[in-house]
């Protein structure tokens, strides 16, 4: 590689739910240089989970280990010189997940006396433990006669996020609760973790993660307060103190990499960190999120995100979406959160569905059988999605009454509502796998027609959407269905990894390639790969069903709730 | 066999949907004797149907070639001299199956210009094609300012009945309409077959199916005006011309055996054939039926019957069950039929739905490999529904919120509407394949208690349950969950053949052997076989989830009709 080609190399590294990822971008283009991808040991051995009881914890050793052997491997990829050339470095995580950290920042399940227990542990977005916890946050929040800080979170405050699973780990586990001097975000801890700035009282906490999840807002003059927070713990004002009140977009560097990890991860030491961010929002931008554009990121759930310019005067608040924060995506725009609960894991539980009889019945074979047995359920497990596909894109619109509601993980947006179920109707004795697998497609695309709509009953313009994530990638027939349902062509950007190329556009900033992330992703974004058109035709006959789906959540939300 | 044992013998014969089925009983105690069953052979190959548009026709040479053989074989069981010593006939049908015949009672396809004619054949129960002209006789019925002649048929005619395949063979087929000087139903013909009195103007027409499906009542002095027929086609008072004003019920022999189908069947000339009548109807009696109890004939639909004395003075009208009508299962009692348009059918519809795969993926397999495929998707789908039952009946009740409605046919009783459709609420990502089974069994379950509350609502008692047919035989935890959905025990009824039985007390009062239904009953009768109890606990339970399957029932009435 010349001198010239490693002038503007940036790093973004891109913890998802169930692997590190780093790539190496030219800040010039945007170019994919190397990348590569590590998952977390524990994880992947289902360790320190229940699955059934939807909780969902992750080792701290998880995200080092993985943070080491992902860098061993980008070397190898990229060839020696490039990791030595990078300028600037971004991370974006999943979240809400924070721990339980001692005041030195360092989570407590890093300590002997914690190594295994799962509330000192980062407690993953998917958590579902603090389910009372979250009913008890919104009583109070409308009750307690004071501020609803709830407000720029949409009015309703989820279990997966940061107040409720710390009122949860103090609630569950009294020993690690008092252990705790505070809760940090993986976001705000890898930074600091990798700039030696992991101290309590002078960590940056990122505006993304505090502004939607912890109810920080500057018309709050920062977080709830003490009094709002004692009526749900008597030690939430004590965690609060440890927050201070600020919070950092992520533009800002959170510092420079420290000697110790420039060592560890063969990066130069030095080099600007910036402020972390959830996956999403650097996703967001590495979409080319602007205002009127919706980046849709799909994929087992989806996050849909859009920005609008700063008011001049008050903030208006958007009804029932997941949360509006000024800069938590582009500094100093407003941004705002949506999302569905679940978009491919609806598809995923319905081939679980299909598969139940290879599963159950299979186990009967014995001997020299099984083998040939378990081959054959394989292949067909492996086809069956091609085939689902296949056969429901050739149904039409008509052929079958049936109708989903695709609430089976609860509701995100619009009302977030993590008690409701789906449901099915119009079945007839003659609906088949594939009517059923289209139905719970067009029930995905109503969700994110609902949306579309809340948005833009609240004054947001939606002009254009882009879709990035798996489910984008990979499954034509869903893409032309949503955007049938949408009535909306939709852009799929090319490159595989827009989040960590979100990531890369702010590891520019803060190297100072860029003056503005604005300037990064005009000179940075990825062209779009290929744009969904709708079928005009399609698009207004999917506006009767739509109506019936609005119903039958209407029905589910006032019976079955 | 000794003479002795030969003295009482009589002869049930039951056409079912796919085969004919013939029963030899001796009187004194109902034991069975011998029984033979034979397909119909053109059915069998799916001639003259077309499923997916819900055609169903059956030719009556399927009805008399199947009788011949089932004879033959029944000879083959009983041993000789058995038909020798048959003392009476009985013969039921499913219904309503009506036929285009001339005026010689001979059904159309019978001659060479309609032989091949669906339109000629006898257009099966489960026939839908007439639709449109039931909505007609729906909205005539209202709308004429005349006598509702749907008022004994619960209010709601239906496109399976009479009146409305008749109106559609004259608007679909006018070349056969010319030709029909009649129509007769499958359970009219062959008795007058068999007795050589087919002749339309002297051809005995039953009680069951003229009152139950063509609008017959004593009230009306028989049948609907010509005014109010004339309305729905100008054809029909031709048609009733050709019915008569008089029906008979079952305990009335409708001649006796002519000599040619006495030689053809084996049995001696000149005993005595009852007039015809629907299966479930003498099912029923074959169940038991009696003040107080309803027996539930159990296989893909349920048909539940019970009947009461006759009133004193005027009949009093029961709202949204298929029918009442006088004498119609036991003479000189009200009898009242309900039922579920889709019982088992709702259980081989999800076996059909978990098999999609192996159908649709393993054909990719070639060569050497596609035996084994077979073999495996045979095994797999031979013992997927009692995979299902074991692990369904080890679901504790609230381990899935689940909930179906039962309609995937649409629905038979209360309130018939065969627009309606089905619908599966309270999914969740964790809902198993076992649990919608479990649900499906619950909705179905919940569907029998709608029944059942009707009546009671309507004031008819039901004190005691009976269940027959092939799901109350082989499927313990279906009727386990009907029985605590109920809150009542159950009767399974013992012998395999409850509906022959059923014909054969009928033959043994047209044969002289007993002087009343009743009393053949109470000789004849088959003992319980077991009595499923309901578990007072979940009896209890399921009374919430009954009432949200009622509110789910009344959304979809409301938005997907």
């Amino acid at each position: 590689m010349s001198r010239n080609a490693l002038e503007n190399i940036v790093l973004g590294i891109d913890y998802g739910t169930d692997s590190c990822r780093a790539v190496l971008i030219d800040a010039k283009d945007g170019r994919e240089v190397a990348s590569a991808v590590a998952p977390y040991p524990r994880w992947a051995e289902g360790r320190y989970c229940n699955p059934a009881r939807n909780r969902f914890r992750q080792h701290p050793l998880d995200y080092t280990e993985s943070l080491t052997a992902v860098m061993g491997s980008l070397a190898a990829a990229a060839g020696p010189g490039a990791l030595a050339a990078v300028r600037g470095i971004a991370i974006d995580t999943t979240g809400s997940t924070p721990c339980a950290v001692d005041a030195s920042g360092v989570p407590l399940a890093l300590s002997p006396e914690f190594a295994d227990d799962p509330d000192a542990m980062f407690i993953l977005w998917k958590d579902h433990s603090a389910v009372e916890e979250a009913a008890a946050i919104n009583r109070e929040a409308k009750a307690w006669g004071g501020e609803d800080y709830t407000k720029y979170e949409g009015g309703i405050y989820s279990s997966e996020w940061f107040w409720a699973k710390v009122m949860h780990v103090f609630a569950a586990n009294p020993k690690v609760g008092k252990a705790a001097y505070s809760f940090v975000e993986h976001c705000d801890w890898m930074p600091a973790l990798l700039c030696g700035s992991q101290a309590v009282d002078t960590l940056k906490r990122s505006r993304c993660a505090m502004g939607h999840k912890a109810m920080w807002h500057a018309a709050f003059g920062g977080y709830p307060s003490d009094a709002f927070l004692a009526r749900l713990n008597p030690e939430l004002p004590r965690i609060r103190d440890t927050l201070g009140s600020e919070t950092w977009t992520s533009d800002r560097a959170c510092g420079t990499l420290s000697r110790e990890w420039a060592e560890k991860l063969r990066l130069p030491e030095g080099i600007h960190v910036a402020v972390g961010a959830y996956d999403a929002h650097m996703g967001a931008a590495g979409g080319g999120v602007r205002e009127g554009v919706l980046v849709k990121v799909m994929g087992t759930s989806t996050c849909d995100m859009t920005v609008s310019p700063l008011p001049a005067g008050d903030e208006r608040l958007v009804r029932g979406i997941c949360g509006q924060v000024d800069g938590s995506i582009i500094p100093a725009m407003l941004a705002y959160e949506a999302g569905q609960s679940a978009f491919g894991d609806v598809f995923a539980w319905f081939k679980r569905l299909l598969s139940w009889p290879l599963a159950a019945v299979l186990p009967g074979a014995r001997g020299a059988e099984e083998a040939a047995k378990a081959r054959l359920a394989a292949e067909i497990s492996d086809g069956m999605m091609a085939a689902l596909e296949k056969e429901a894109a050739a149904l039409d619109l008509d052929t079958s009454s049936a109708l989903a509601l695709d609430w089976l993980n609860g509701r995100r947006t619009p009302d977030a509502n993590q008690l409701l179920t789906g449901a099915i109707a119009g079945l007839t004795l003659g609906t088949t796998a594939p009517m059923l697998y289209r139905a719970l497609i067009e029930g995905t695309a109503f969700g994110a027609r609902a949306i579309v709509e809340r948005f833009r009953q609240e004054g947001v313009a939606i002009d254009r959407i882009v879709a990035i994530g798996g489910v984008a990638k990979k499954s034509p027939l869903v893409m032309q269905i949503v955007a049938d349902v949408l009535g909306m062509p939709i852009d799929i950007a090319s490159g595989d990894q827009p989040v960590a190329l979100g990531a890369a556009m702010f590891a520019a900033v803060v190297a100072g390639i860029y003056p503005s992330v604005p300037e990064a992703q005009r000179r940075m974004l990825s062209p779009t790969e290929r744009t969904v058109e709708p079928n005009p035709d399609r698009a207004e006959r999917y506006g009767a069903r739509y109506r019936k789906y609005l119903a039958l959540g209407a029905f589910v939300e006032r019976e079955f709730a």
